[in-house]
């Protein structure tokens, strides 16, 4: 039983990558865990900036960082041999690394020589070589929300650290807990989900929200979608394994059909609630819904306001674009609970 | 995308092996496989007899068996060293080697040495090292029957062959489907389905029942139980990625509580029975219930009778126990489709 943990601060490392959607675990970060973000090491004045101090490996090892995180997506998943080096440089200067790529850099000989030689860690946290235990079901005390959705990247991840980090300001004891890649970064740690082999999925959600105080959140960041021809086992395993107390369902209201599944369309959020609770209920009887989350980024605001008014009498719940409007009227409810 | 092939006929290896319940796998080979085994293997006269011509590998070999068979759970789940000469024997002998075991035979070094040596292949049948693709939900043709369950280990596999050797006995065209490691020995191929990554569970169910001619029937061995807190990730996926135009329900009707989870309740088959419908539909609209199968082995006849008959009223279909009545009137549905 273990989850991922990465030393913070970290250092980012943006190389010579200039595509800002290609940044985006970078960006990330720098939005969501600005304390952790130490510096930025970029290779030329036309990479993308994130108006982080400019640092070497060496400054920023001296500076106090722990970790070197490879920010970008390279074209082709495949990282440049010329960035080698500034990994080695990195290990060699007392870093870790954590990368969530496709290629893991565990798998290129030189950084795993080097990070042996000197005792450094190496996180591929898109891949999980955790050993975790199957499920068993049992409850565990403090409370936990789980972001679900009618589809994958629609803003889960972003609507769980919305509602951690506003619990915590309103000093409320509250985690995000963090099962993909980027928020695994962003958090330091946590469990992608989607690696772990099938027999253990819902064993590793329940290692991911351990027992807490009672009045302790966990706001488990949401995979995939049960109504998801792909992906649904894991969402189901998530679901069963986070025991939530308190769901929110996230959903983009222009999105006609599952992306990259032409065929299958998108049900709309009082639909795809039944099929939650009826399978949430399985470990956890007092689950309720307590809010939807709109994405609505590519509507005007007058439209917006209306989705969401429509929205929440549809469903009869706070709905919000954390975006747009923070998720205050969901925090409200979770306060009462 | 590749499912494990293994090549028969088999020489089964009992060795020492003195318990009947630890050669479970053996006696499935011998029961359902009888054409694919070709000799047994032990030790010792105390040794389980599967009635089967006693052979050496080499014997073997030479008769045309094709793989040797750890037909045995050894004690502690780990070979004892003193199996390891045989099983080099039969790799020298020009046999594969196939198990279910916990340890991977192929993490044993000098079997790995000498099956690298004579070019021959070693199936640990439980680990997956296939590599697959996510879903992509996309209708196949031919027919599709999945066992499903109110819990793991209740007769779904047994369920399974039953109806595939029933079809073939009326000359239609049908194959069992294997997803766990016993149901793979059997049948020759196969994916442990709870082994594959979370992320490719549909995946590797598409890739396991592949486009068929129209009037073909895949038999699919369903695994654990939407219903179950630690396991219901991998049925959901298998579900979705069968895409079953039929589901038989397997159930224990002793089983008051999950095996091993003794808070979680067994639903009755006619509760159990929306869940399993409301997610296949997801990736097949037309799939229906055909059947029930009812494990009534620690019921005396009479009282079998009772329950087949209750439980076929209270869920308006054929119930049978497939070991007491056969499935007859399941085939008879299948044969209308």
């Amino acid at each position: 039983m273990s989850t991922v943990e990465i030393r913070k601060p970290y250092l980012l490392l943006i190389g010579d990558m200039e595509n800002p959607v290609n940044a985006k675990t970078a960006f990330g970060l720098r939005d969501w865990a600005p304390e952790a973000c130490m510096g930025q090491l970029r290779f030329s004045k036309n990479a993308v900036d994130l108006k982080l101090p400019e640092m070497s490996p060496r400054e920023a090892a001296l500076a106090g960082a722990k970790t070197l995180i490879v920010g970008i997506a390279p074209q082709g998943g495949q990282l440049p041999e010329s960035w080698h080096p500034v990994l080695t440089q990195a290990l060699e200067a007392g870093l870790d690394l954590a990368a969530g790529l496709h290629q893991r850099l565990r798998d290129i000989p030189v950084l795993a020589t080097v990070a042996r030689q000197h005792g450094r860690a190496i996180h591929d946290v898109r891949h999980s070589d955790a050993k975790f235990s199957v499920g068993n079901g049992q409850r565990r005390s403090g409370k936990r929300l789980l972001t679900v959705g009618t589809d994958c990247a629609l803003g889960k991840k972003y609507t769980a650290l919305a509602l951690a980090r506003a619990l915590n300001e309103r000093g409320r004891a509250a985690d995000f807990r963090a099962t993909g890649q980027t928020g695994i970064l962003i958090s330091g740690r946590g469990v992608a989900i989607d690696a772990v082999v099938a027999d253990f999925i819902a064993g590793a959600a329940e290692s991911l929200s351990p027992a807490a105080a009672p009045d302790h959140w966990d706001i488990i960041e949401g995979q995939g979608s049960l109504l998801h021809p792909a992906y649904a086992g894991v969402s189901l395993g998530l679901l069963h394994g986070s025991q939530p107390d308190a769901l929110v369902l996230c959903h983009d209201p222009l999105r006609k059909t599952l992306n990259g599944f032409a065929n299958v369309p998108v049900v709309p959020p009082q639909e795809a609630m039944p099929h939650y609770l009826a399978a949430a209920r399985l470990t956890n009887p007092r689950v309720r819904f307590v809010g939807v989350a709109l994405n609505t980024a590519a509507v005007e605001p007058r439209a917006a306001e209306a989705l969401l008014a429509r929205t929440a009498a549809e469903t009869g719940l706070p709905c919000v674009d954390p975006i747009r409007t923070g998720v205050a009227p969901i925090v409200d409810i979770l306060e009462s609970l």
